[in-house]
């Protein structure tokens, strides 16, 4: 899949499918994006008319309602109307009913697309075909990328440890059925960050993962030391298949994220989750809801990033002053 | 489960989640400001931007369209946006999930939580957990409380009767299972009425149900004599357990509500429902329909009610004037 | 079913339940309406002030994602609040449940129900009951009529083909279980075409289809011979009750549009599907994708059409120059 396809021919964003691809530069620009919209959510009137009278469409082929809900949200902050679609993937030709439902909403002149689908490039597919007045953000498809929240994480890191360069990272858990960690990967490989690592039993690494430029670990506690943000992943029980972990409490025992584990880490490590987090299998709740957790703050970021990068890639000025007259 | 929770430090309505509790002082304020937004319903552009750019989520771990709608088309005619979520309620640990869903949500930047639950106590649970900035209306909880129900059988009972004071009520059917009763229990005993009848079989009886101040009768024709205001209770078949009915046609012969019934009632009495009705099986649907019968108007004032609630928890001014400049 | 019902005492448009009983001068003026409105589509702001504060609930008691959606924008765009409201229709009591839901919206001050419904007549039948403020849009009633897409084909058929008198018209498929061919041949008899096929199987066809005023057609190839316009419909597989077809391949090949058979019609000959189409069916994609279908336009002017009907039945002015002045 080409990340080629997300650039008009002027080189502007035009679609977010992966993380793949984006300069330093342009992950950089939306941070920054983000940043200004953050804001809009303390005020009183939470409503900028960046997008007013344009339509967003919501099609999801895999239920998501915390996703759907952050980018209803998003969008309906900044003025868009906003139309709900949860379509059942169960039809016998997939390809062809995306096409076609694609195809029907363009044609009823709608603007931006969110798409999650369970077959990885679904967004990627509905990007070679859609005219150029459409835009597309890719809101997760199979296993192979959730671009928004990969930026919202590293949005989080930025706020709380300001700069990239000396930082080790360590991503744990489900790698290999994650696309979340596809998508952190790629982000803190072009950010730069001083050590990337990934933590998994070998069952839950993708093979030749070591080509990412990461550090494997399958022993947690050699992974954690020292490491200045932990970003755990959600066990994707629903996606596995066959025996890939022994027991859910061995796993537990193995990779639960306890106090006793963070305690390895640097005393000021942050702990990230991307949510719905299964307590007491990757995650303990004395983490979780702990003095270094920063999962709640990511939910709050996630809205600004998914509202800038609304803004920047369907072309509205990314400078939210203009929401200061109210409409 | 305390009512206190209910009130700010400064002893103003913060949530709503039982009208036990409640002042008498209280309760008249919701009506009054009540009745001033009734009239919006009637104008030709029936909206005010008194909630613009605040965030509803309808939160239903329990299904319901009509009450979702009408918390629906209150909220929009405030210029809320809204956000209706259905969440399936079937996960192992609920309590936990409905936690995590809140603090999710609320890192969103949501405003109000309108929350419908299976479980007694789940909106209290919530307003125990959230910030100072968030409101909760309790939209239905177990068998505990549906307090803008009270709200607007009460409302509707001041519009009809003019005042309280005189009045003998009775509220008829399944007591036992009804959220519904309580609430109107609750709200009829802090406004005072003359007698306040409960008439209900006595598998349908909760026990020691004169605790709560009301009279008690199992004979409905005994109950309905000289009443002016009969209130009933929709018959809960899904929440029965065992046979506590001999069967419907022999529940109708003896509890509902048929012209002869309510013959025995005062000339002028009214006839109110929640809805939805099991016509033919609580209720005639010669009375459902009849002259006495305000269980339409009862929809339109629960608009109202429900628009004065959230705009007096949310802390604007129930004053809605402000409406008449359009946004 | 009487078509009386649709005018107020004025003559005026009140519902749209059938294009049966429309004058050609009522069809064209919608026609004319829908012109002036897909141009909203086209603007950067597609939002026009002409319904603010009305509120417009879609009743579906019978699932279509594709034509709620059509109708949710255009209500949108033409700024009104939308309710969704997705029923089951599988209570005991059909016709009470449907009058019942349809008082309380009402009572809710609710003004446009756009109606979804299994049963033939489900529409007429709601606006039998409604008061005099609220307007009503068939959205498709079981095989009767779906009122709106034959509006929308014929709108197709004058922007493709400028005028109707000299046309040659073939309806092919499933007549006998199409709600959609009744509202094409309604709307071309009245509109007054030069030929009116229909097209189909013995075993789809309605007994008496001659006495609609239309030449039928067995052999698919004689019913395309010449045809300015092939309107095709869709297999309605959920619908048919016993083998109506031989197999699906058989059907393919008797009656699937196809480039050769297309190549039978006239040369500048335009080809629509009221969709979802079941390519390789009722058409070969070559032929759906291909330089004389319409399909796609079809959606984009639906947009527009249920614009100036919802425009012209709750009786702002057709005219959207007011949507100049954005509100």
């Amino acid at each position: 899949m080409t990340s080629g396809l997300q650039f008009d021919s002027a080189g502007r964003l035009r679609h977010l499918l992966t993380i793949e691809g984006l300069s330093r530069q342009t992950i950089l620009e939306i941070l920054d994006t983000a940043e200004s919209f953050i804001s809009v959510g303390e005020r009183e009137i939470k409503k900028i008319p960046l997008l007013r009278g344009k339509t967003v469409v919501n099609l999801f082929f895999e239920a998501s309602t915390r996703t759907r809900t952050t980018f209803e949200i998003a969008a309906k902050r900044l003025s868009a109307d906003v139309i709900n679609l949860n379509v059942s993937a169960s039809s016998a030709n997939k390809g062809e009913t995306l096409l076609d439902t694609i195809r029907n909403l363009e044609a009823m002149h709608t603007d931006l697309f969110v798409i999650r689908h369970s077959e990885s490039g679904a967004a990627h597919l509905t990007a070679q075909h859609v005219p150029a007045h459409v835009n597309i953000i890719n809101a997760g498809d199979g296993r192979h990328a959730h671009p928004t929240q990969g930026l919202l994480d590293v949005f989080t890191i930025r706020r709380h440890k300001g700069s990239f360069a000396k930082l080790k990272v360590a991503i744990v858990g489900d790698i290999l059925h994650s696309r979340v960690a596809r998508s952190q990967i790629h982000a803190l490989s072009t950010l730069g960050v001083a050590e990337l690592r990934v933590v998994a039993p070998k069952t839950l690494l993708p093979t030749a993962v070591e080509k990412l430029g990461v550090q494997v670990y399958t022993r947690m506690e050699a992974g954690l030391e020292g490491a200045d943000v932990i970003m755990m992943l959600r066990l994707q029980r629903e996606r596995m298949q066959g025996a890939l972990i022994p027991s859910e409490q061995e796993y537990f025992n193995l990779y639960g994220l306890t106090p006793a584990k963070l305690a390895l880490a640097a005393k000021d490590a942050i702990v990230m989750h991307p949510g719905p987090m299964n307590r007491g299998l990757e995650i303990d709740s004395a983490v979780a809801d702990g003095p270094q957790s920063v999962i709640l703050p990511q939910v709050t970021y996630g809205i600004g990033v998914r509202m800038a990068v609304m803004a920047l890639i369907m072309g509205g000025s990314a400078e939210p002053a203009g929401g200061r007259r109210q409409a």
